[in-house]
C-alpha cells in the first residue's frame, strides 16, 4: 500500500469523510482491528489475529504445570495483534495510513498483569518466566475464590460503602482478589510488582509509552468509587502487607482517564509496530462490552445493551446513582463520561444453547425449526437458566439449572425452546431489578453473535414486552473502539455525538406480540416462583453441588470443569445460529 | 407330533416329571404360550403370536374414527393366541399333548368387554360391529377420566369404605369408570350389555364354556371388597340407571374364584382349538403382574415383587389388612389366596430411560458404560421420575418430571444415571409407604425386562438398602400361569407349594454396598424434599400442564400424546438394556 498511495496529512480542513480511525478489540482468543471512516462509521477494512498461546491453563509456555482454575495469557500475543492485525486491516481497507487520526482499544476484563514501573510484564523479566504468578491473569482465572470470599466477608463486616456498588459482591475475577492471591501464595513475586495494571491499560501503555488508567476498569474491577480505592485500614485487615497496594501499585498521578479521552500520542515505537503515523491520538483503555454501547447507538440512558454470546453482559447508562441489588457494578463514567454506568450479566446464554445441542446431538437450525411455531407454553416446560451459575441478580456461581414439566412426550426442541425462553426470563429479572432500583429501561438493544438468531430475538421482545433493537455491526466492540478513537482525536465533541454519526442500530427490529407477551407473563410468574424458591443460599442446588464436589474429590476427580465464569467477557465469540 | 408319539394319559401314578401344564400370557400386543414341566417348572416349549389388530386407537376395523384417548382390542386376536400359540408351544416342546394336565391364563387388566349372557362379545353381535362402545376396552383406554373423577368425588363425599383400599382413588382405567362411560355416552349399547367382564375371565370362559370371576380383577379393578360390590345407593347417586350394574352385569352365583383354583374343564371346543386334551383343568383368570409372583418365588409376605419394564408394577403379599395411602389397591387373595395382596406402581420406568436415549441419541449401552463408574452423587443431579405421572404414592397422572442441578458440564450419561436413580428413589418412597403403613418389605424381587440391566439392579440394591433378587425366567408371567395351572390340576396343594417347586429366583443377586447406600441416603433426602415440594395438587407442575393443554387446545393441537398410563400393565414388553 505504502508504495501505491502517497502519504496524506490530515489538516483542519480535511473532511471527516476522508479521515479514518482504528479500533482494536482484544478478545479471549484473538484480537481484531478495524479501520473506520470517521464521517459515518463505515468499516472499510478489518483483520483478525489469533493468539498463539490462546488461554494458558495447563502449563506455562515451556514451563511447569498450573493448578486447577488457573487461566493466564501471554502479553506478546497481544502485541502481535498490534504488529499484524492493524497493518492487515489497513491493507484490507486500502486507506492511506496518513488518513488515520486516532486509535483506540478495548480488552477483556478483568484481565490484569504485574509489571515493572516501566510497564515490562513481570513474566518477561529475566528469571521470572517460570513463575506462574508473574504472568497476566486472564479474566477467567478462577483460583482466587478464597481471596474474594475473604474480601467480601470483611467488607460486609466493616460495612464498606463500596460493597453496594457491586450488587453486594466482589468477584474472584477482579483486581484485588487476584492480587491478594499473589501476595498470599507468592509473596516474593508480589514484592517484585511495581504496577498492577489491567491489560486494557497496559495495551494503551504499549501504544503511547506512558501509563494511564481508565475510569471503566478502575471502577468495575478495581473498586474505585467516589474518588478513591479501598482504604488502607480495610486492606491491612486482610493482610498488613496489602495495606499500601492501591497507593503503590494502582494509583496514578493523573487520576483516571475518561472513556474517549486522549491519553497520549502514538509513540514512534508503536508507529513502527502498527504502520500508523506517530503522534496520532490514542484513547483511554476500555472494556469490550462497555465500548460497544456507542457502536450500537445504545449509550443514551434507558437503553439496555445486551452483548449476547456465550454469556450476556448488560450495560446501561443512568442519570442517577442507584444501588441496585444483584448487579455487577455501577461506576461514574463507567460506560460514558457524564453518566452512571450500570453493568449486569448472565453467566451462560449461548453456552446453554450449545450445551443442549451437544447433548441432544441436534443443530440449532433443526431445533429452532422444530419449535418456532409452537404456541407459547405449548411445551409445558420451565427452565432455570443457571447451568453456568447466576451472575445477576443472585450473584451466585454455585447455583445450577433445572428443567421442570418434563413428560415422555417432551422432545429435544421443547427443551431447547424452554432454554431460550429461560434466558429471556433471566433477562427480564434483571430489567425488573433495574427498574425497581430506580434505573429505567425503555429499550433493549442487542449486540453479539446471538443477535442473528431472529427467533431468539422475538422471544426476548415478547418476554420483555419491549422493542428489541439490533446493532448493525458484526464487529461492534472494534467499531466502538474506533468511535472512541474519533472522540480522542477531536473529530467529535463527545462519545454520544460520535455514536450518532458512526454507530448504527436497527431500531425496534423486533416488537412484542401482545398475545404472546400475555402468555409469557403467565410463564414468567412460574419462572420467578422457581427463581425465588431455588435461589436462596443453602438450598437444594447448593447442597447438590456440595455433594457433587465431595463425591468427586473423594474419587480423585476434578469438579472444576464447569467452574462458572464471569459473564462480562468473551462476547466476541460469535455464535452462528 | 401326533403322528410320531402315541397319545398318553396321565394317571395317578404318573410322576410329576412326566406331567406338563400350559400357561398363556396375554399382553398388550401379543400372547405367549409356554409348556412347563410340573415337577420343576422347566420351560420346555413356547410360542408367541402377535395380535393382528394390535391396539385399536385410530379407527375401528373397517369402521369409523375413534375419539382421542380411546384404546380397544379385538377379541378374536385373543382367540388366535389359543388357536396358534398353544399348538406351536406344544410342538416346540415335543411334549405329548396327553401329558398336559392343565392350562391357566393371565391377562392385562383392566381390559374389559361387554358380552351377551353366553359370553359373545357385543362387537361380534350382528349390527353392533360399528359401535365403538361395543368393543373391548384395553387397559390403556383413557377416555373415562370424567367418569372416574365423578366416582371418586362421590365416594369421598359419601365416605365409602372401599375408597381407602385403593389408596384413595379409582383409576379411569377400571371397570366402573369404563362401564359408566358407555352408560353416559351410548345408553343404547349399555342396554345391550348382559355381562361386563374382564378379558382375564372372558378368555377362561372361552376355554371352559362357562363364566367365572376371579378374585384378583374383581378386587383390584371391580371394587369388590369385603364380600360385596359398591352399593346400589352409591351407584344410583351417580346415575339411577347404574344402580343395578353389579347385580346384573358383574355378580356370579358361584362368587369369586380363588387364584389357582379349578374353575372348569377344558371344553371340547377349546380342546379342538388348542390341541390340548378336553377335560383338563382350567384355572381361574389372573393378571399378568400378579401371576408373576409365584414364578419368581416372591409370593411370600415381605417379598416385594417389581415387574419392571416400560413401567413398574409392584405386588406384595401381607398377612394383615392395612390401608396404605397412595397404593393402587389391597385385595383379599388378590395375589395369593389366604393373604392380602397389595399393589402399587410407577407410571414410567423403562419408558423414561428410552425417552432419554431417544432424546440424547445415544444407546443404553453407551450411556451405562459412561456413567457406571461415577461416584454416587458425582453428577450433582436429582430427577423426579414423573415424566409419565406418578401412580404411587401420589396417584396423580398430571404430574410431570424435573431435573435439578444441571450445569454446562452435565453430560447425557449424567442425566441418564440420575433418571435410573430417580426411579429407584421412587421405588423407595413406595417401600417406605408400605412399611409406614404396617406392611413389611424385606426383600426386593425383580421380574420383567429391566432385570437384565445389572447396573440398574445394583442401583436399586444400594438405594433400597435391601438385597435385590432376580426372577430367572424370561417369561415369568406365562410361567406363573403354568404354576397356577398345576395347582388347578391338583399337582400341588397350593400356589406357594407349586411356587417352591416350579418357580425360580436368583436370591440376593445384588446386595447393597454400605458406602454407596449411605451416599444414596443423602440424595434420597433431596429427592424426598423435591417430591414433597412438587407433589401437592395445584403446584407448579399442575399449572404448567394446564398452561400447556390450554395453549395446545387454542392452537388446535392435541395434548393427549403423553396421556399417562396405568403402570400395572404392559410389563410383557421386555427391554433389552
Amino acid at each position: 500500500m505504502e508504495g501505491l498511495l502517497p502519504p496524506m496529512s490530515v489538516t483542519a480542513n480535511t473532511p471527516l469523510s476522508e479521515q479514518y480511525v482504528v479500533g482494536v478489540d482484544f478478545g479471549t482468543l484473538s484480537g481484531r482491528a478495524v479501520v473506520v471512516r470517521v464521517a459515518d462509521g463505515r468499516e472499510v477494512g478489518s483483520a483478525v489475529v489469533e493468539y498463539r498461546h490462546a488461554v494458558i491453563e495447563e502449563r506455562l509456555p515451556g514451563g511447569g504445570p498450573l493448578p486447577p482454575d488457573w487461566a493466564l495469557q501471554h502479553p506478546d500475543d497481544w502485541r502481535e495483534v498490534l504488529r499484524r492485525a492493524v497493518p492487515a486491516a489497513l491493507a484490507d481497507s486500502e486507506v492511506d495510513p496518513g488518513a488515520v487520526i486516532g486509535i483506540a482499544t478495548d480488552f477483556t476484563a478483568c484481565t490484569v498483569l504485574p509489571t515493572l514501573a516501566d510497564g515490562t510484564p513481570l513474566c518477561e523479566v529475566e528469571g521470572l518466566q517460570t513463575e506462574p504468578h508473574a504472568w497476566p491473569k486472564l479474566w477467567k482465572h478462577h483460583a482466587a475464590q478464597g481471596q474474594a470470599d475473604r474480601i467480601n466477608a470483611l467488607a460486609v463486616e466493616r460495612g464498606e460503602k463500596w460493597v453496594a456498588r457491586y450488587g453486594g459482591k466482589q468477584s474472584s475475577e477482579w483486581e484485588f482478589a487476584k492480587a491478594l492471591q499473589i501476595l498470599e501464595e507468592a509473596p516474593e513475586i508480589y514484592a517484585r510488582i511495581e504496577r498492577w495494571i489491567e491489560a486494557a491499560d497496559w495495551i494503551v501503555w504499549e501504544l503511547t509509552g506512558a501509563e494511564s488508567r481508565n475510569a471503566c476498569t478502575a471502577g468495575y474491577k478495581g473498586i474505585y468509587q467516589d474518588g478513591t480505592y479501598p482504604s488502607a485500614e480495610f486492606l491491612a485487615a486482610l493482610d498488613p502487607r496489602f495495606a499500601d497496594f492501591p497507593a503503590t501499585r494502582l494509583a496514578h498521578p493523573d487520576g483516571l482517564a475518561a472513556l474517549g479521552s486522549r491519553v497520549g500520542a502514538l509513540s514512534e515505537q508503536a508507529a513502527a509496530l502498527t504502520g500508523l503515523p506517530a503522534g496520532i491520538a490514542v484513547a483511554a483503555g476500555n472494556v469490550d462490552a462497555h465500548v460497544t454501547a456507542p457502536a450500537a447507538r445504545a449509550a443514551e440512558p434507558g437503553k439496555l445493551l445486551a452483548i449476547m454470546g456465550t454469556s450476556t453482559c448488560h450495560v446501561l447508562n443512568g442519570t442517577l446513582l442507584a444501588e441496585v441489588p444483584g448487579i455487577c457494578g455501577v461506576v461514574d463514567g463507567g460506560i460514558t463520561a457524564g453518566w452512571y454506568g450500570y453493568e449486569a450479566g448472565q453467566s451462560a446464554v449461548g453456552d446453554i444453547f450449545a450445551w443442549w445441542t451437544g447433548l441432544s446431538r441436534r443443530s440449532h437450525e433443526e431445533l429452532t425449526a422444530a419449535c418456532a411455531d409452537q404456541p407459547v407454553g405449548g411445551h409445558g416446560l420451565i427452565a432455570l437458566d443457571w447451568m453456568g451459575g447466576n451472575r445477576s441478580i443472585l450473584v451466585d456461581h454455585d447455583l445450577s439449572g433445572l428443567i421442570v414439566g418434563l413428560t415422555l412426550a417432551t422432545k429435544p426442541e421443547d427443551v431447547y425452546r424452554a432454554l431460550l425462553e429461560a434466558t429471556a426470563f433471566g433477562t427480564r429479572v434483571i430489567v425488573e431489578a433495574f427498574e425497581a432500583g430506580g434505573v429505567p429501561v425503555e429499550e433493549f438493544v442487542v449486540a453479539g453473535g446471538l443477535k442473528r438468531n431472529s427467533f431468539l430475538m422475538q422471544v426476548y421482545a415478547d418476554v420483555l414486552r419491549r422493542p428489541v433493537s439490533v446493532a448493525v455491526s458484526d464487529q461492534a466492540p472494534a467499531l466502538g473502539s474506533a468511535i472512541h478513537a474519533a472522540v480522542a482525536a477531536g473529530a467529535y465533541p463527545d462519545v454520544l455525538a460520535a455514536s450518532e454519526a458512526m454507530g448504527s442500530c436497527e431500531s425496534a427490529a423486533y416488537v412484542p406480540d401482545p398475545a404472546r407477551a400475555d402468555a409469557y407473563d403467565v410463564l414468567f410468574a412460574e419462572y420467578r416462583a422457581l427463581h425465588d424458591a431455588f435461589g436462596p443460599a443453602g438450598g437444594a442446588l447448593h447442597r447438590l453441588r456440595k455433594i457433587r464436589n465431595a463425591a468427586l474429590a473423594a474419587a480423585g476427580q476434578d469438579a472444576s470443569q464447569d467452574s462458572n465464569q464471569d459473564p462480562n467477557q468473551d462476547t466476541e465469540k460469535d455464535q452462528d445460529q
